[in-house]
Order: structure tokens, then C-alpha cells, then sequence
């Protein structure tokens, strides 16, 4: 198909399939590199990495593959910070503290990585790089562009689309409200971004004319086949490679995401601070009313909570991110996964 | 394709689509026999309508075509009645009916026309009756059944197109969460089963053997060639339709379809008691905090003030259902509409 061929020539694979850039150390080195070994665009996570360690990781997918691959960053924010608000969260949290014997100080700033990342990005000439929670700086996007990185954005709606094109990005990953993980949305309260992949595609294919990646409830060859008939180039899957064998999401939350249907999962902003999807559990519950900090500090205050928990064996305290197309996950190698999504895809193009 | 072939053959049509069986006034016999004889399957939204009426429809689309139709019915409910609940909603609309001048009595008592209505389709031996709001008891099945009619049912879950397919009905729409207008969900509370098309069709699949039309976000030929990838054998379209020029929906209503985009939708229970997605507006602002008499209670209490609203060119206090696909929808005849989305769809078989 010719549109299908914008995004493999673009970025020099052979399948149109982006493993989506998961932060929280699911996108392990060896996992992007098994993806794009088979063909795909394997993406690092980076969002809550440091530059050093970024660039360490960048270095190891080098040892690993020779195929491209990308590095997703998320776009830094400045929120502002009410001691109050910030308080009241910390304190909410101090059940889960207790139960875990964690002690902890509340968090007072943010700093982001984001700086240090596109630094080691032109360093280590990463051939894409791709963004979450906004637009890069014009500046950001000269430079990257300047040293021949392709940059991928991501839209929710039609008009973050239009906002991503003429920002210079080089193509975009639509995100429908299928998706687990983190909301892209930038542009408006998330609520009105919860657009289903089903209608978002068509509506911001008429709108660009850059590439359109889907992503949001692709699982296989059917969700591939299927984004690609609504005008998308290619698909971005996530929690499909969660449950990869290379993936380094805790066993608990692969095993959650294997044994759950696809009514399970709910939208909340208790980790985060920034709503995402995941699946429904004791924490997602109990903090359902509560105001949580903004996003990146009630990350900050959890991540410690989240990490424990799993260690402690609790998985209602886990962040188990998930897309609502769980009933299709496989416990498969990176490599057995792009096998039968592109075996499936092509014996329905066949038929 | 043969999964294609399933659906025509069963419902005696030429194109694998069905116009969603829109209660409230916009399914004229017009728009029904319409599509009908533009070879897809027109359907009747019986669900607000007296037997009587029911019948004088099917009698008027039987001037119009002689090709298969379908009769929605609403599965009826026995909704606890709380006189507080009841008293302050009826209350709290006392500001719309005051700014409308409407002097109404509160309702105290629900009437569902589905008894009536099953045996106007006996009798006028309709060939097609779907389901929404839950299962047919095994009576109905049976004798429906036994009169030759063939049964489709509503699923928002994969656990719900299984109880569909063990109640005998023969084949299920499977509403994704992009869907304008009630949501179907019987089985979960409706917040768990807002599961987007992309991820619900396969996984719906996978689960049933009867056929499986896919609903919610689809509005031209990318949507059909989508689902039947995703492993549907047809395709329910709702919105698309309700711009139509033979749809009885108000002159507000298409305007606003046809003038608003994918971000302006949301999800209300302030109409009717029960969820549905619609344009967000003033109304739906204000009682947004609202707790809604239980359906069809609260419908009953606003049924004058949409109309009136209606009347008196006041869209902010309408019903304006609509799925999550604005941007595509178009002022055209059924035929038109019918032929626009084979010829695309066609087209992207062929590529």
C-alpha cells in the first residue's frame, strides 16, 4: 500500500509498528532492540530518566541492534505548586508509607531531564526521537531536525494534529482513548480528548498531511489492518509488548495485564498527578476523590509507594498501565509478537 | 469476503449496513425505507413510541419499500422509585419549564409500550427486531423465533455479547464507547464498559460465534473496512444518518452535527436517567452534578423542555446525541450517504 509505505520509508523499517515509548523501565534495552531486530521502531521510555542514564541506554540498544530506533521524551511543564495542595497529598499518602515502612520527604521541585536528553540524543545521533505532553520548542526542533532526527508527536485531538504539523514535526501518533498509559493531551482538559482510535484516525487524517501513526486498542494483525484502512501509515502498540518477555514491567503487572478483561481498566490521575489508564485496583479506588498533586510531583510522592508495593508483592498499590485491548495480550518474545501481528495483517490483506 | 457474506445473507441485504434504530423522532419511515432500498438495513427507534404508533410506522415503511427493515425496542425496566429523588430532579428543572413556559405534572408511574410493541412486529411479521437496554426474556425469544423473526442484540462487553448470544439472539451490536446517543450496557456499571471500538470488536470476536456488527465512530467507507478487519461482518451507523435529509431529527440537531467537532461531545445521564453522548451545552453544563430521576423517569420530566427548546430555538437546552465522528458527517440524502461509504469502501479493498 503506498500510504503504508510513507512510514516505512520515513523511517527506514520494515513493518509500520512503533513499540510505544513506556517510561518507568518497561522499554528495557533489550526490548527496543528486539523490536526494531524484527523489523519495527523499538522506542525508549524515557520519560522520568536522567540524561546519564538515558544515554547509557542508548549505548546498550547500540551493543544490541544496528536498526533504528527511537528515544520518547516528555515535554517539561511548570506547574505551579500550592504548599497546601502539595501537603494534603503527602499526607494522604502516609497510609501507604506506613503499611510499606517507607519514610519519606514531601518533594519541593521538579527538575526535569528534558534538557539533558536532547543533548545526548544529538550526541548520540538517535535517529527519532518522539514527544509527550506537548510541543518541542522551536528551538528543540531546529536543532534535532538540523542534525537529521525525525521527530514524532502525539495528538488527541484533531486540532493537536494541526498544532503537531505545523510545529515541524515529522509525523504523528494519534492517540484514541483506548491507550494505557499517560493521556497526550496538551491541548484541552483531557475529558474532551477521550476520543475513540475508531473515529480519531479518519478526523485527523483529513487534517494533516504528514504521517498518521494509531495507537490506542491495537493489539494485532486485525488492529494494524484496521488503522490502516481508516488512513493511518502505521499503528503504535503499547501494552502489547508490556507482557513481552525483553519487557522490564514488573512480573505482577504483566501477570495483571495477561488475567484481566477489557472492563477492567479505569482513567485516574492518583500516580501521576496526569491522568492515564490502568488497570482498576485498591489504590486507583481509594484515591479516586482525593486531589492529587500536579504531575510530575505526585509522581515523585509514589514512585517510592509503586515500587514498593511491588517488591512487598502488592499489586492494589501497583500503577498496572494498560490499554482496554487486554484479552489480546500474549506472554511471547518481542520478536514472536511482530511475527504474528504482521502474519495476521497479512493474510487479511490476502483474503 | 465471506465473513461479509454472513450478515447479507442472514438479513437478506446488499451492503453490511444497518442504521441504528434512533429513537426520539429521528427515524422517519422516510429514512428507514430509504436505506432499506439503498440495500442496507433501515431500522425503526420504536423505543419512545406507543404500539400504535409503532404499527402506523411499520405500515408507512411498508408504502415505502419492500426490502428488509428492523423495529428497535427498549428492553423494559422496573426502576426503583424514590419519591425524594424524583421530586427534587422534577424541581430542579423548574427553571427550564418556567424559561419555557411549560406547566407540567410531575410523573409518578413508567408504561413500556414493549409488550404492545412485540405484537404489532408479530403481527405486521417485521422481519428484523434489535434490542437495546438488556436481554429478551426466553418468551420473547422464543416467539419472535418462532414467527421467523431474527434478533439482534446490543453488547458493550465481550461478557455481554456472550449473555446475548445464550439468550438466542442472532447476531450482536457491539457498541464501542464512541458511540452517540444510550449507551447499551446492561451487564456493568456503564462507566466500565466505555471500551472504544478498536479494542472491543476483536475481542467481542474472539468470544462469539454469531455474527458481529460494529458501532460507535463509524461515518464512510474507512470506518466499514476498518471493522471487517477488526473482524465484524458489518457495520451500525447512527450519526452518519441523523444528518440525513429524510432523518426527523430537529433542525438545531444537524446544525450543531454538522457545525461541531470530535472534542465536543460528552457523556450525560441529565436527559433521560440514563448515560448517552451528546453535544455538550448548557444543559448538560448546569446538571452536570445532578442526580437524575432513574430512566425513563427523567425522561418523562424533559421530554416537553427538549421539545419546546426545540420550538423556541433554544439547542442549549436540547438533546443534541451524537457520536464521537462530527467532522464527517454530511447534509445528504440516506441514498447518498449509503453510496459515498460503499464507493469508498470499495475503493480501499481494491488498493
Amino acid at each position: 500500500m503506498e500510504r503504508e509505505n510513507r512510514l516505512i520509508q520515513m523511517l527506514e523499517i520494515d513493518v509500520p509498528i512503533i513499540q510505544a515509548g513506556m517510561a518507568g523501565g518497561v522499554t528495557t534495552p533489550e526490548l527496543v532492540a528486539a523490536v526494531s531486530n524484527a523489523g519495527g521502531l523499538g522506542s525508549l521510555g524515557a520519560g522520568y530518566m536522567t540524561g546519564a542514564d538515558t544515554e547509557q541506554a542508548i549505548q546498550t540498544i547500540r551493543t544490541l541492534t544496528d536498526r533504528p530506533f527511537a528515544v520518547n521524551v516528555f515535554v517539561p511543564e511548570n506547574p505551579e505548586i500550592d504548599a497546601n495542595v502539595l501537603q494534603q497529598s503527602f499526607d494522604r499518602l502516609e497510609y501507604y508509607r506506613n503499611e510499606l515502612n517507607l519514610k519519606e520527604e514531601i518533594p519541593t521541585s521538579v527538575d526535569s531531564p528534558f534538557e539533558d536528553q536532547i543533548e545526548v540524543i544529538l550526541n548520540e545521533n538517535v535517529p527519532v526521537c518522539s514527544f509527550t505532553f506537548g510541543l518541542p520548542s522551536k528551538d528543540v526542533v531546529d536543532r534535532l531536525k538540523g542534525n537529521g532526527v525525525i521527530l514524532i508527536g502525539t495528538a488527541t485531538t484533531v486540532q493537536e494534529a494541526i498544532l503537531n504539523e505545523a510545529a515541524g514535526l515529522d509525523l504523528i501518533v494519534a492517540q484514541g482513548c483506548e491507550a494505557g498509559g499517560h493521556r497526550g493531551t496538551f491541548d484541552v482538559p483531557f475529558q474532551q480528548a477521550m476520543i475513540g482510535t475508531m473515529a480519531l484516525i479518519p478526523q485527523i487524517v483529513d487534517h494533516v498531511s504528514i504521517p498518521v501513526v494509531a495507537a490506542g486498542g491495537i493489539m494485532d494483525g486485525r488492529g494494524l489492518a484496521a488503522a490502516q484502512m481508516l488512513g493511518a501509515d502505521g499503528v503504535q502498540m503499547g501494552t502489547a509488548f508490556v507482557t513481552a518477555a525483553e519487557s522490564g514491567a514488573k512480573k505482577l503487572h504483566k501477570q495483571a495485564i495477561l488475567e484481566s478483561d477489557e472492563a477492567s481498566t479505569v482513567m485516574t490521575c492518583a500516580f501521576s498527578g496526569k491522568p492515564a489508564r490502568g488497570i482498576a485496583n485498591a489504590f486507583t479506588h481509594e484515591m479516586e476523590k482525593v486531589m492529587p498533586a500536579p504531575y510530575p510531583l505526585q509522581n515523585k510522592m509514589t514512585k517510592q509507594i509503586r515500587k514498593e508495593a511491588a517488591n512487598q508483592n502488592r499489586p492494589e498499590w501497583m500503577s498496572l498501565w494498560s490499554g482496554q485491548g487486554l484479552r489480546l495480550s500474549r506472554e511471547e518474545s518481542a520478536r514472536e509478537i511482530m511475527e504474528r501481528v504482521v502474519h495476521q495483517y497479512e493474510a487479511l490483506l490476502k483474503r
